[in-house]
């Protein structure tokens, strides 16, 4: 986001760019304000003290940790973290929470997570940032699963906002024959390609990510039901069922909260 | 095998031990007579000109590559390899075959492999190797998938002969859920350890391997499906379904054929 | 590249940056123009029929197999390609051409590759696209190395125009720990962030990857000595004293040819 | 060992294999006291409150875990534990010390580990377990190095006692080059197979072990360092230099203790 900032000072110094630009700069502001409201009321309510506490990844889970060390370090809490990635380890580390994993603590009390789209059953796409499998095997076994996100990811249905597709990790030996699967299905699979090093983005776990496109609202549980069974694939982006309470900040600082059992 | 030779010659010089070593000696003979059997009766049958054809895994596969090559030279045969592990890269270069791999044809006409066990209905247990991913991914892509083995394999349903449970290839991240998820299932499953290294087995793709043994006759299209459906879980080594023509080669060099037709 | 480009067609329509624009679209055809010109003469001058060739990684690396399919083609070359990447296998058989690797031809007769800096005396720093390990594999198996690039990469000196750093492959295991050991040295570590995925940069060995930025002109045979025997690094970006000789393309087509012996 | 044992009972009743049986047994007590005293006495001499400890992998390393455990819970002690395996992860975790791992304490105080040999000054071999790479890796960053061992690993000489040559972590990319380079310099590679998996053993980084023999008394410093240059090469199990201190355990539970100053 900050590149595209210096990009477009760099290439035009023209005042029609410069409002734009400052237009860019309050919006990011605003997200921000989005997120940490959707984070801090999250954290506010569902985490007590003596639980083990799943950490998502992603822009969003980095204002849930810097709530939960405060209210660590306020009241005293005790809590456990179990990270799903890289970032979610240095942001328990930097922030003096205690870490876990996954193999030491394989039940959780609850999950957080951003996700790049929500739609109204609270059923996410998440996989942007490629550690959707570390993030749904620490869902999958947590007893509450929580979703923060800023309002933009707010959709009616799947697809309607988030428009790169379904991330899906899957095994290199296979990955042709997993996409012509995928195509089979009617989505439209694209290997996703690192920009920081040649080649295709390679996971923490070694796999490749293939991200599907679709054109059509399917029925999602059937969806990655099909695509789970694909041999070759690891698991999706597709978080259908999951989650029971969904957190979407706005700007303005305030809270839209869903919760699955309004969506039944 | 040959360990347990060279052990038995060391720990015992007495008549009963020599007796039982030529027996066992004799049997090593009567096993490779009945693998070469079915493995040639198989390729014999099976293989055409032109056609790209999965390699197995395992000692089988041994004679199935050696009857490739014989016949490549002999009748001229085009042949595409594609392989399923080291040990298949190996047999296909060092007989001169041609390599590929399952991305460059990801549609194969035929896949021969071996397997720990087939039942009546040709469905199998594979993975003794720890190969099995890579067996299901190229047997999955194979217009015709045909299972070699020797008559020890040949069990009227699965778990009757072979012991050691089903090998499911599992994301070290979350090894303990799912073994968690497997015993919850009512299957025992042990994390497989190496000898060669400390800890666990790591396959060729980077995971852990864990034996989930059984003490009762499943729906095994359904035990596959709650497995691969397990968070954490890559592959199994449940193939069902899947193989159109088991070979099972006798000592005699008999082998007797079992279609998947016979078995509706 | 082309990234930007979009970019400054959407954030400014003014003169000045349509100027600009298309004074970056001619650019592009005289770098492309460059690169090719070196490859081309850098394959025309080297590579024979009955030869095992090495194919690097990168963006001018394209022209090179390009004409040597044209030459395949044209004059019936019998020529086997051990790739260094992804990338490379694509190019290899996209073009049709012989594909092997490092392990069946563990001696190539030439090995053609870009570099992201290249010094009077040969010297390069590879590894922007992070595959420099295996890139230096196959050049370190060659008879010789030969290096292809425009002539922005042509440098007195290294880091005069390379301002990135040193790219050094790391063991995840101990990234902290090699990062200390490389700041002792003097130099600045970064380790390098993904864009398409959280976290850092995987490589296809599924480790990562540590640029080391410097202020000095090292002896970098002493200093390549120094990182590899940090415990943890698995390879350095820095090959010294291994080309034979670097084709430099102009944008007019022409190109300098720099051998090792003028460089004594 | 076990399986000897069972092994020798199966293929035998004859008094004389029980007597062999039954010395066999007494051995391996034997062997566990000696373990056993070497490991505590090295925890009760070097292991201090506030400290960062290094946990190293095998069958001695067991009883020092068992012994920190011990003094932590008598004496209090606050003792930060560093894995250098899966083993010993599991060991920590089992006995109630607080884990870490080397990225968040790159600096150790001891390193407490086993060896497959020990040489009058020190210098050890490691890596029958493929652990080497983060043995050293631990090894390297504490201040001070400790061996512990039963006395059937010391010897005048590497080699003496040890045969089965030094493990050598290798890029499976290039495992044949490697090897081929190994076996310029007098020593005989052989790529280390699994038995529990088809193909060779896979370590705990993704990468293959060599394990060279030798016939000569080599200048271990300029060995290490010759095959550490060798492009492919991770790490090898030779750690020249490193201990201050081996306890070497006996059979009676007495232990020698030899100091690095002793062998200058």
């Amino acid at each position: 986001m900050h590149r595209t900032l210096c990009c477009a000072v760099a290439t035009s110094t023209s005042h029609r760019a410069l409002v734009r630009l400052f237009r860019h700069l309050g919006m990011q502001d605003a997200v921000t304000a989005a997120k940490r409201a959707a984070a801090y009321r999250a954290v506010d309510e569902n985490i007590k003290t003596n639980q083990v506490v799943g950490i998502g990844s992603g822009s969003t889970i980095v204002y849930a940790v810097e709530r939960i060390a405060e209210r660590v370090k306020s009241e005293h809490l005790l809590v456990t973290c179990v990270p799903t990635s890289f970032q979610a380890v240095s942001l328990i580390t930097s922030s003096n929470l205690i870490l876990s994993d996954l193999n030491r603590h394989p039940e959780l009390d609850v999950a957080i997570d951003g996700a790049d789209e929500v739609d109204m059953q609270l059923n996410c796409i998440k996989g942007g940032g490629g550690c959707h499998t570390q993030e749904k095997l620490v869902a999958a076994n947590a007893n509450t699963f929580i979703v923060i996100a800023d309002d933009r990811k707010d959709s009616k249905t799947l697809g309607e906002k988030w428009t790169k597709g379904i991330p899906i990790e899957v095994i290199p030996f296979a990955y042709v024959s997993v996409m012509k699967r995928i195509a089979s299905l009617g989505l439209q699979p694209i290997l996703r390609m690192a920009t920081q090093k040649a080649g295709p983005v390679v996971t923490d776990n070694g796999n490749f990510v293939v991200d599907a496109t679709f054109n059509e609202v399917y029925d999602w549980c059937k969806l990655q039901h099909k695509l789970i069974c694909i041999p070759g694939v690891v698991e999706t982006g597709l978080f259908i069922g999951m989650a029971s309470k969904a957190y979407f900040g706005n700007a303005d600082g305030s809270v839209r909260v869903r919760n699955k059992e309004d969506t039944a």
